[in-house]
């Protein structure tokens, strides 16, 4: 069973190593020569590319539309902003010289110092300054909005300590940027789009979210109101997944971005900001996956059944070839991703260890027996189940294992999630359920200080004030003030 | 007839003029606030992201696969391969820093000197270095080739002189880089990316080319051959619009890449790399439009069809809407994608001289009367004929309509190349010629000296030596030595 390939860290021995081995050993990506930069390698691109196509439907289904920005942001324009600066500025990627020359010793290049930008340039943390002072010039009335754009793009936030997918210097990413004549009409907006991440989250990727908004402290440097979806680990810390952003006048004002109303009056702007990243990827990754690898969703996995046949000479494998032709285009016309792997360069242990480290939903195999009996040994990834069944029929059959096994990953996530999330009421009790991990929901007075104390005493964050669930007032467990009702903590991503 | 969107200058006035005012005009794209970056507009950015999902199918469909590459490469990688150097390490964007601070004075953030790199990182002008560098993990026996993988990126290049789309600091583009077990392979696939350009420009774009091979002069830094397709634009200037090249073992030995073949023998691996841009736009741009706006081939308009109703009164417009929407729908099941646009805020004639302006292939008018005749008016944009149809049937009709505007636009640019493209004798002759502009077939001795010359005495240079045409062998109309055979010059962009 080409043990070699399967030799994951047990998520109960090393959760962060089981991690760590799982991306690299399932080829979803690696670290590169520059520091906190990685390589996304084909297979986890392919997962990406799936990512990004159903959110651009999703997106232009609202009337987004896409557009792309400068990468390069002058140093001036984050100052515009005050908490922005506070919140972006610091650790970023500073473009000083625009040449190199080569080094007069012969060594190489140097950077010519005759080259120095008058004003240095940033690769984009995010991308608000710099889209603001363009709309300054696609925004003069009432007419002209709302706007309504996206961008797929790289950014860099210099992190000192990186992890593949969860935190990187350079990650990949779509940021949505819009614009409104009105403040309802922008936290329409901006309310549209974390809900269409949470769609997206539970019937994609197969990961309930909690749906809420975030505290002051945790806010997006810049936002008048952050939303978030959190979802859950399976080692009890939760990671923010998407966050969308109520940017009020803010930006408009910081770049006198001003509009005439229809009663001929110059008004602010209203803004919103959203995005989702790479880090999805880490989501999806630590999730659903277990021991033998990658459990992915169907409806995201790149290659959703493997096909691979177990032949003892040539004229078995052509009769195999020929009655698995059939079943894969049947497959495929019913917008199934099929792969058939006879390579004859891999054992099928082989294979059948890799695909089951890749996540492939439904694996088929057809041996000479089966070819005898005209049936096929069905394999579902998500319980590792096995079963034989006639070939008659099995295409609908796949079609709707794929369902289930979406559905029943997601049910999985969900009830892990639900049996991690505990209300408590003194902050013993929430010490206590910290440590064991989870949401913990909890009163809390609402103020910075409360929630800075918490976080140094039991490094906690406030994840979200949630949107739904039990909106009993209460007084707080650690102040003992007055709470407007509990918020969701826990450690995190 | 709304005048004032169509202010275009004319193409026989200025030329340049005429597109900088088209892609302005037609919300393709704009200068932004840094220099030599632009701004790709929502119209702009829908029309590559339709050359993108094309040529990302057709990639594909050849066994290619996506994966993506940090943005920026550590500065000595540039100096590992020396042609490579030369060409790309001079003009480039430099990291120096990684962290601002607040200014003592208070008046915004400066760099923090504290915050040094130890070796300068690089803005991606081309990723062969970085890739390489990571390929050498990647490849060690026979079994690990080929890799055939593309990247979808932004790079940056630190023009002096720049035109949007044409020429930008940062453009987007893919990059395509395959490593391979033997020259035959990589040759192999070096012409099947050329040739799989060359299809997609006229396929898709409508545009003809001229596919042959780059002189030694006009390689890509790093290759041992460049090949390359030639476009015509309508003011007699070529556009190199995409290249291929086969760049012999020359990054393999760089950085060490090297595989144990089936003998077990160590041998370095071969490479291509092949790439389009944002260039493309420009050539799309170029090749068809005329003094009214853009003519989009209708195979990448984002709208292939514009119906805008005309009436005197909410009634009317109601009835109309009733029949449009029965004909848009069965054009959209047919694949097309329609825009009715029946908006109150503009007059029809602003419509009309706006789709124009932006190249929307069909214009369908329906007015009072078409509605009691069961009509519609048909215009098509390349040729600007109207027509009035009944509306039986008009769903096929505009079907058949589109692939004849496509087919259209094609001949049309390829009449114009071919009056366009003259053989001369003479040096005399082909400096005449050169000055009426077009694509110029003459002999030349194969000398980088004799190039040169030509270069600085005429402004132009040799496009390729082409795949086909005559291949009769002559005299240098320079140097009167032997010429294998006429090659073809031009003023480029």
């Amino acid at each position: 069973m080409a043990k070699e390939l399967k030799e994951l860290t047990k998520r109960s021995e090393n959760y962060s190593q089981w991690y760590n081995d799982l991306v690299l050993k399932a080829d979803l990506a690696e670290q590169s020569a520059v520091r906190g930069c990685m390589v996304i390698k084909p297979y986890g691109y392919a997962i990406w590319e799936k990512i990004q196509r159903q959110l651009d439907d999703m997106f232009k289904a609202t009337g987004v539309v896409n557009a792309y920005f400068p990468l390069l942001i002058p140093k001036s324009y984050l100052s515009r902003e005050a908490d922005h600066v506070e919140g972006f500025a610091k650790e970023c990627a500073v473009v000083t010289h625009y040449r190199l020359k080569n080094a007069e010793d012969g060594s190489g290049v140097v950077v010519d110092p005759a080259a120095r930008l008058e004003e240095e340039l940033i690769i984009r943390p995010t991308s608000e300054t710099i889209i603001w002072s363009t709309y300054k010039n696609w925004i003069h009335s009432y007419r002209d909005l709302p706007i309504l754009c996206n961008q797929w793009a790289n950014v860099m936030r210099w992190e000192m300590r990186t992890r593949l997918f969860l935190r990187t210097a350079e990650f990949l990413w779509q940021e949505g940027h819009t614009a409104h004549a009105t403040r309802e009409e922008a936290e329409e907006e901006a309310m549209r789009m974390i809900n269409l991440y949470g769609d997206f989250a539970e019937k994609y990727m197969a990961v309930p979210v909690v749906k809420g908004v975030k505290s002051a402290n945790e806010r997006f440097a810049g936002a008048l109101d952050t939303y978030t979806i959190e979802a859950l680990m399976q080692d009890g810390k939760a990671l923010q997944s998407g966050t969308s952003h109520f940017l009020g006048q803010n930006f408009a004002k910081a770049f006198d971005v001003q509009y005439v109303d229809k009663e001929n009056n110059m008004q602010y702007v209203w803004a919103t900001s959203w995005g989702v990243s790479t880090r999805l990827m880490g989501a999806l990754i630590m999730a659903h996956s277990d021991d033998n690898g990658l459990v992915l969703p169907p409806k995201l996995a790149p290659i959703q059944v493997v096909i691979v046949p177990i032949y003892k000479n040539e004229e078995q494998l052509k009769a195999i070839d020929a009655k698995v032709e059939g079943i894969a285009a049947k497959l495929r016309s019913m917008g199934v991703s099929v792969k058939y792997d006879n390579a004859d360069n891999k054992r099928p242990g082989f294979k059948f260890a890799d695909y089951e480290l890749k996540g492939v939903p439904v694996r088929l195999v057809m041996g000479g027996r089966d070819l005898e009996n005209n049936t096929m040994e069905v394999m579902r990834r998500d319980t590792l189940e096995k079963e034989t069944r006639s070939c008659e029929g099995i295409e609908e059959y796949v079609v709707s294992l794929l369902d289930e096994i979406q559905e029943n990953i997601y049910q999985k996530a969900l009830n892990y999630r639900n049996e991690h999330t505990v209300a408590v009421d003194t902050y013993e009790e929430f010490k206590a359920q910290i440590e064991k991990g989870g949401f913990v929901l909890a009163h809390w007075d609402g103020t910075p200080e409360t929630e800075e104390r918490i976080k140094e005493e039991t490094k906690a964050t406030i994840r979200c004030i949630p949107f739904e669930g039990d909106t009993t007032p209460g007084v707080c467990m650690v102040t003992g003030k007055p709470s407007a009702r509990r918020v969701l903590f826990a450690r995190a991503y």
